[in-house]
């Protein structure tokens, strides 16, 4: 929670600078090795926990803006964060009006605004990312998605409608090029989906239906050195990967 | 194109109504037996084309803006809009910068501001509504989707990626309880996904794909009448349906 100096500074910075009502909120999923987790901020002395979230400036385009955000708020750098959902229930800002409107007239105070906020997602290798929080507001930690802490305002909806969009986006989008290494075996791309959807998965069932979408290629070798039989290794064929990345997966119907 | 009079008291009003910044934009594609189109509004006189679209009021939530939006623009009611993309760049207003820069100072003028524009989509049938556009703005018009008018402003990119998304949401979510009547053959609802899709899908595949998806009953009666086996006839299972609707599909891995 600000001082009602630091507030009043902050808003007129913000006034200044920002496009008022948007604001930008980030789900960073973070997957290695069959587990999944989430970046949140814990505000210091607080201790309460929101997404990584802010403002859009005067002149900028949106994407870079939720990129900025995340820079600025985590230390992550250059992650692709994907546009899910916009928010925009007049009543979802009623924490932040509720905590700060006694400490400056509604007309200087940029928090007692409604903003509706644009939600991105992302999932990144959490293993090769290390989060660092900015000087001012938040420690930045990887919590797990099954025991996640209290989130205010309407951030655990935020974050349950990123984890549906990421589980519908398995449907129609390639996943794992930046999660996996780059020769894999079958079971171990089963692992990535199973995790992210949190169930288990038909081994057959899963096996035809990643073949079928063409953005595998198997490699000559074998995976040497288990107790089994030595299963294929497989990578990813990037020409169709990525064209299914940007059009969805074709010549399924 | 408004007259002077005319801009300076629409914008007075939008000042005081509406949220600065953000507006919204619909694309309406209507389908009657294997025709597809798309609503757009021309310009009385001026006879640019656009797609319909207005503001958000301050305290309205942005779904029923688009609802609100769609009925006053083109006389269409209690149509589902699905949001799917924000469009944020900066530039992405420019035309509306030009057409009124001179007209007013920037600081009255509601057109000079910058808009990111929140998109949305349905799919209706075309036959059963008769879009009616409101008393001073426009025609509202069905269009063939192979044979568009140039839109202004970037309302072909935002078209274009309208049905980008359906075509993706044909992956994950059933589509057509409201186009097909209550009973209809397998080859009637490929002839939907195919129109849609603007290319001939294979009868099997497709077939063995839409049971997969648990969506649809068979009927006990068969087809009667026409010259060739008499078909199977197929409802939807609207239980299924509709928790398909909100979840994606389920159990296809």
């Amino acid at each position: 929670m600000l001082t009602k100096k630091e507030l009043k500074e902050y808003c007129s910075n913000a006034r200044e600078n920002y496009l008022p009502h948007i604001s930008i909120d980030c789900v960073v999923f973070g997957f290695h090795e069959g587990l999944m987790k989430v970046l949140l901020l814990q505000i210091k002395n607080g201790g309460e926990w929101y997404l990584p979230g802010g403002f859009v400036l005067k002149k900028e385009p949106i994407e870079t803006a939720a990129n900025r955000v995340l820079k600025e708020r985590t230390g992550l750098n250059n992650i692709f964060l994907q546009q899910f959902h916009v928010f925009g229930d007049p009543e979802r800002s009623k924490q932040h009006f509720d905590m700060y409107k006694d400490m400056l007239p509604a007309k200087d105070n940029w928090f007692t605004n409604r903003f509706l906020t644009i939600g991105y997602y992302a999932l990144v290798d959490f293993y090769n990312v290390n989060p660092a929080p900015d000087q001012f507001s938040a420690d930045c930690i990887w919590c797990d998605l099954n025991n996640l802490p209290e989130l205010k305002l309407d951030h655990a909806a935020i974050l349950k409608t990123a984890l549906d969009a990421l589980r519908l986006q398995l449907n129609y989008q390639p996943i794992g090029y930046n999660l996996m290494p780059k020769e894999f075996t079958m079971p171990e791309l089963q692992k990535l989906y199973e995790t992210i959807l949190d169930e288990k998965l038909d081994r057959r069932n899963f096996q035809r239906r990643m073949l079928g979408f063409g953005i595998l290629k198997r490699s000559e070798q074998l995976r040497r050195g288990g107790a089994h039989k030595a299963p294929y290794l497989y990578s990813f064929e990037l020409e169709n990967y990525n064209a299914a990345l940007k059009e969805g997966f074709k010549g399924r119907w």
